[in-house]
């Protein structure tokens, strides 16, 4: 248990910036020490990004620590060498299930019909839930011991049962939509999932996210004394959304999703969206607050 | 096409001496310039690891960068942030078949009854066994366009059709050299594949082994000035063994794999072993000759 923080773009974009701020939590401003891991999903080429949607698979990048990301090696070489990336997911983690090894660092990936998905979870599941999970015949298996993998590996075979090939966006976000319900019915479930093109968000508590275009303006990181001026590290046509378990910047407006809500975003535009009809928001106490009742810590 | 690395021990290990030698190949020492990709399965606690065998799920750690190894900032980190591991797969790539992208960077990945199990490969297959592939309802598809990733699919996929769960190593190991020879049938096929706990590795040209063990003497780089006494860095239990394409030390005796031989290591120990009845030896010259020949590189 975890912070989740996650980017989709229309352009190759370093996360660096928000990646500063969000790896101070990982032990520093916050108690997400227990390692980190980030998946970086990159286009095959920067002048197939660059003509637009659809540009065929992208190539994967993952690094995992177990050390603090304020103060990992890995985490440093992230911020110096910057990687230009259509989609990211990032996690850092308080361990309150499974213990602290990489088997158990969050994002999770696995081929899905010749795709690469990754997914990150911030919550905790009913462990009589995870304990009926029938996984021994199952085309995927968990390899760590986290309820999250679990999860992962739960939604990906029902996928799997009832598709017999990629079904089309309207179908697959709604199906993964009422997947996400059921996991959320089972205790709390925050979750990023992306195939390299888009990225789904699911809030089971708290979840926010921040669509950045022109006109670009200066934001201010929330966990350190650093800020950018986004006009002048971008272009016109540049839409970058970012998406966090608690605001990033202090200085910018950060969208709420509602709890039970699913959203999807690709080329850094929101594409889907499936909300409560009677949305219900959590103040960031409140969301802290649930999440240490079940166990879990945000 | 490209070069392989390996490495199983009894211990968790830090491969770097062996990489340094290794990554100047990538467009120093040699002409492998188009990326590389190593994974490390790392023990899941290394007190459990000390404890010796079968010591639960490892974890993977994967690295690839499209820039030539001899100067990659990643391949940098590896060798100044010693990543002790039991497993290691390495890849130095010059593309001869899919474009240069990190969705065909070895080592592929794919879970296989909740173990991560990672393969690389060094060869060519031909271009019409690979259109014959049927892989559009298999379970593992590939997600670049590698000859190589293909191979893995098939294998993988031809192990779940005929098993239901894990078998044991004996029949695993038998079934992995008949689908690896069956694949050198058609093309040039040298492989590494692992699940964290094994090393597999199957010569359909050049590939050597060498195995240190007490009492631990000195090796010098055959592609740097650059010494070390393991006698200084190792204790008398440890148990490592390094497969590479081409020898990596100058001062060693390296053993050959015969063409069509397949042998496993487990905890830096030769556990199986099957080498064709009249075994055949290329030298060097001859094994990058072959290679040239099918349109791949050595």
């Amino acid at each position: 248990m975890c912070q989740l923080l996650g980017m989709n773009c229309n352009t190759p974009t370093d996360i660096g910036f928000s990646f500063a701020g969000f790896r101070r939590r990982g032990g520093l401003t916050d108690h997400h020490a227990d390692g980190f891991g980030i998946a970086f999903f990159e286009p095959s080429s920067v002048e197939g990004a660059a003509a637009g949607s659809h540009m065929g698979k992208a190539g994967l990048r993952l690094f995992y620590d177990d050390k603090p990301s304020h103060c990992s090696p890995i985490a440093d070489l992230i911020n110096h060498y910057p990687i230009k990336a259509m989609n990211v997911i990032a996690h850092i983690r308080k361990a309150t299930q499974g213990k602290l090894c990489l088997a158990n660092t969050h994002p999770f990936v696995r081929e899905v019909w010749g795709e690469q998905w990754a997914f990150a979870h911030n919550g905790q599941l009913q462990s009589e839930f995870i304990a009926r999970l029938p996984n021994v015949s199952a085309q995927y298996q968990p390899v760590g011991s986290t309820d999250s993998e679990q999860a992962f590996c739960y939604l990906l075979n029902r996928l799997k049962q009832t598709f017999d090939a990629l079904p089309d966006d309207a179908t697959l976000f709604a199906f993964l939509t009422q997947i996400c319900r059921e996991l959320a019915g089972q205790g709390l479930f925050n979750c990023l999932l992306s195939n390299g093109r888009w990225q789904l968000a699911y809030a089971g508590s708290l979840l926010f996210y921040l669509t950045r275009q022109a006109p670009f303006g200066q934001a201010t990181l929330a966990d350190d004394d650093l800020s950018i001026d986004f006009s002048e590290v971008t272009t016109d046509n540049d839409k970058v959304t970012v998406l966090v378990t608690i605001p990033l910047t202090s200085n910018e407006t950060w969208q709420q999703l509602a709890v039970d809500e699913c959203v999807v975003f690709e080329q850094g535009s929101k594409v889907f969206a499936d909300r409560p009809d009677a949305p219900r928001y959590l103040s960031i106490d409140e969301g802290i607050a649930i999440a240490r009742r079940v166990g879990a810590s945000v």
